[in-house]
C-alpha cells in the first residue's frame, strides 16, 4: 500500500490520542500493527507517539524481514521476553516519555502479557494506562478504497471455498472433511491464510459455534458452512445452510423465513442506519413469524482485517471495550447474518459480507443462497 | 473417555485448589474444560468448586449437546454476555460461595474478559481472584493412557500432512499452497482441526513465525513446514526443512548441525532430567559449533490438548504465567526442535513430538529427516 495511506492514519490516530491525553499506544495485537504500519506479525509490538512517531520491536530473526513492510521511524530486533521488555523501557526513554498516559489494548491482552507490558522493567511507574481498543476500531472502522479492494477478493475467494465445500457435501463425507474442501479451495484462489471454518451438520447446526468434527453427513442433514478467507491481509465472512438431500418441510419454512429476515435485513443498509436499528430488523422478521425465542447471536458485526471487527451491535460492544457505534458511514463493511435461527434438532444460518454505500450497499459474497444442492 | 479418568482428575484438583486456598476455579479456556469434563467450547465456562463439583455455562443453543459430551453436576445456559455474568453469579451463590478465592486463567483471560467474569453483577465483592494457570498446567502435564494414544494418532496425521507438503513442492507454488496439502491430507487422516500452519521459503525461513505467505518457492529454496493436527482433542507438533533442488554447503552444514543438537537432545531425554538441562545441551551443541548468535526461541515445549503448553522451559515459564519445571516425569510429551537457527538469508529447524518414559522415551513423529527430497 502506499505510505501517504500510513501517514494519514497516523495523524488521525494523533487526534484521537489527544483526545484521550495518551501520550503513546503500545500495540501488540497483529491486526492493529498492520493497519498502522503496513507490517503485524506475532511477538512483536508497535509504540505510536502522540507525535505520530512509530517504533517497532521484533524477534532478532526478522529484523530484515520487517523491513520490507513496515513503515516505521525506529526499529530494534530483541533476543526474547527480557529483550522486549527493555527494549520497551528503551523506547520510553528514547520518546522521552517519563509519566503520562499509554494506551494498551485491554481486548487482546491476557492478564500475563499486560503484566509483561507493564513490568517495572518495561514501563516507566509514573506512566498510568488505558484501554485504547475504541482508538483502533474508530480508526479501522471506515475503509480506503485499496482496503474495499482486498475485501472483495477476499470475498471472491470465499465463494470458490463455499463452492468445494458445497460440491463435496454428500452422505458419509465428515464435517472436518467439508472444511478441508473449502480451505484448500480458499488457498488455491489465492487466500494466504484462513480464520477458523466452521462447518456443522445434523443437530449440530443447532450449537452456537460449530468447529468441524469426525460427524458425518447423513442423508437429510443441514449442513452450515461458515468460512473467512484472508487475502493480503483482509478478509471476508460468509455462511451458507445447505440440506444433503431433499429437506424436510419444516427446515424448508425455517429457511426461507431467515434467508427473509437475512435479506430483507441487507436491502435497510446505507450511510446513516444504525447497527441497533439492523438488529432490530432482523430480529423483528423472526420474531414476527413467533420465532423471537429461537434467536441467538448478533446479527451484525464488521469486516475487515479481521472477520469479526467493530462495528458490533450496542449489547455486544459494550463487553468488547467498544463504545456503542454511531450511525453506518459509507466504505464500513459489515457481515449481515451473524445470528442463527435455531430450532432445537436443526439450525439455520446465510451470512453476507456487504459494503455501506453512500446510498445503498453493495453486497460483496455472491454464491448463490440455495437451501437444496 | 471413561468417566473414572475425570473423578481422578478432579480429586488431584480439589487438592491443588485447598493448597492454593481457593473456594473454587472459573475455566473459560477450551482445552482447560475440556480436561477436566470431557467439553471445552467457545464462549462457555466452567465452575469447579474445591469439593470437585462441576457447573457449566454453555449457550443456550448447546444445552442438548454439551449433555452428549460433558461430565457435570449442573449445567445452564445463556442467552448473551449479560446471561452469562448471571449465570456465574447463580452458580456462586448456590454453592455457598460468598467470600474467599476463585482461581481464574490469567494467561488466557483478556483485560475485558477478565472485567467481564468479575463483574460486580457475577462475583460477590468479598471473593478475591488468584492465577489458577500453574494448577492447570500441573494437572495436564503428566497424561494417562488414553491421552498418550490420541497424541499418538495425531502424530501419525502429523506425519500424512507432511508427506503431502514436501511432496508438492517444486519452484513456482506459492507458501500457502504448500499449506494447503498438509492441511487437507490432515483433515483427510483424521484430524478434526488443527492448529495455525507454518510454511516459509528462502529469506523467510529466517523468522520466528513463518505463516504461510504468497511467496512462491524457487530452486534452491529452503523450505520450513511446522504443523500441528488435532485428533480427538490432542494435538501433535512436527516441523522439518526441506531444500527444492540441491542445498548449497552453507545449507547442508547449518541442517547437518541444527539435526545433530536435536538428535543429541532428544536421546537425553528420559525421566528425571529437567528442560532446563535439555534446554542447554541443545543450545550447547550450536554454541560449541560457534553458532551462539543465531539460535533463537526455546527449544523444549510440552504437547498435549494444545501443541504448546506446560512445561514451559524456565525463562519463558515465568512470563506466562507457569512456575519453574520440575524434572521431566514419564509420560510427559514434548517437543524438542522448537528454536530455530538463524542465519541471516536462511534459517534451519526440525521438531519432534516426543514422549518421556522412564528409562527413555519414544519418538512419535516418525517422518524422515532429510533436507534434499
Amino acid at each position: 500500500m502506499r505510505s501517504h495511506y500510513y501517514r494519514e492514519r497516523l495523524d488521525k490516530c494523533s487526534h484521537l490520542m489527544k483526545d484521550m491525553e495518551l501520550d503513546a499506544i503500545l500495540l501488540t495485537k497483529p491486526a492493529n500493527m498492520f493497519y498502522l504500519t503496513g507490517d503485524g506479525r506475532l511477538c512483536a509490538f508497535a509504540m505510536i507517539t502522540k507525535e505520530g512517531h512509530v517504533a517497532l520491536g521484533v524477534p532478532k530473526t526478522d529484523v530484515e524481514d520487517v523491513k520490507q513492510f513496515a513503515h516505521f521511524d525506529e526499529l530494534m530486533g530483541f533476543e526474547d521476553e527480557v529483550g522486549m521488555i527493555h527494549t520497551i523501557a528503551h523506547y520510553f526513554e528514547h520518546f522521552d516519555i517519563e509519566k503520562g498516559n499509554v494506551g494498551l489494548e485491554y481486548t487482546f491482552l491476557t492478564q500475563s502479557m499486560m503484566a509483561m507490558v507493564t513490568h517495572p522493567h518495561a514501563k516507566p511507574k509514573e506512566i498510568m494506562v488505558k484501554d485504547c481498543t475504541h482508538i483502533m476500531s474508530e480508526l479501522r472502522m471506515i475503509k480506503d478504497d485499496d482496503e474495499i479492494e482486498r475485501i472483495k477478493k477476499a470475498a471472491k475467494v470465499a465463494e470458490s471455498g463455499m463452492k468445494a465445500a458445497v460440491d463435496a457435501l454428500k452422505p458419509g463425507i465428515t464435517e472436518s472433511q467439508v472444511a478441508a474442501e473449502a480451505e484448500y479451495s480458499m488457498r488455491q484462489a489465492g487466500a494466504e491464510e484462513f480464520w477458523r471454518s466452521y462447518v456443522s451438520s445434523g443437530d449440530r447446526t443447532n450449537i452456537a459455534h460449530g468447529l468441524p468434527s469426525h460427524r458425518k453427513l447423513k442423508q437429510g442433514d443441514l449442513v452450515m458452512i461458515d468460512i473467512h478467507p484472508i487475502f493480503n491481509g483482509y478478509s471476508a465472512d460468509m455462511c451458507r445452510t445447505i440440506c444433503v438431500g431433499k429437506p424436510s418441510k419444516e427446515q424448508h419454512e425455517a429457511y426461507e423465513l431467515y434467508l427473509k429476515a437475512q435479506q430483507s435485513t441487507i436491502e435497510k443498509v446505507k450511510a446513516g442506519i444504525g447497527v441497533g436499528e439492523l438488529e432490530v430488523a432482523m430480529h423483528g422478521v423472526l420474531k414476527d413469524a413467533g420465532y423471537g425465542e429461537h434467536i441467538f447471536g448478533p446479527p451484525i458485526h464488521g469486516v475487515g482485517i479481521e472477520f469479526e471487527e467493530a462495528p458490533l451491535p450496542p449489547g455486544h460492544a459494550f463487553f468488547h471495550g467498544e463504545k456503542e457505534p454511531e450511525p453506518l458511514e459509507a466504505n464500513t463493511v459489515i457481515a449481515v447474518g451473524n445470528c442463527g435461527l435455531y430450532l432445537g434438532n436443526f439450525g439455520v444460518r446465510v451470512e453476507d459480507t456487504v459494503a455501506v454505500k453512500e446510498k445503498g450497499h453493495e453486497v460483496l459474497t455472491g454464491y448463490p443462497r440455495h437451501l437444496e444442492l
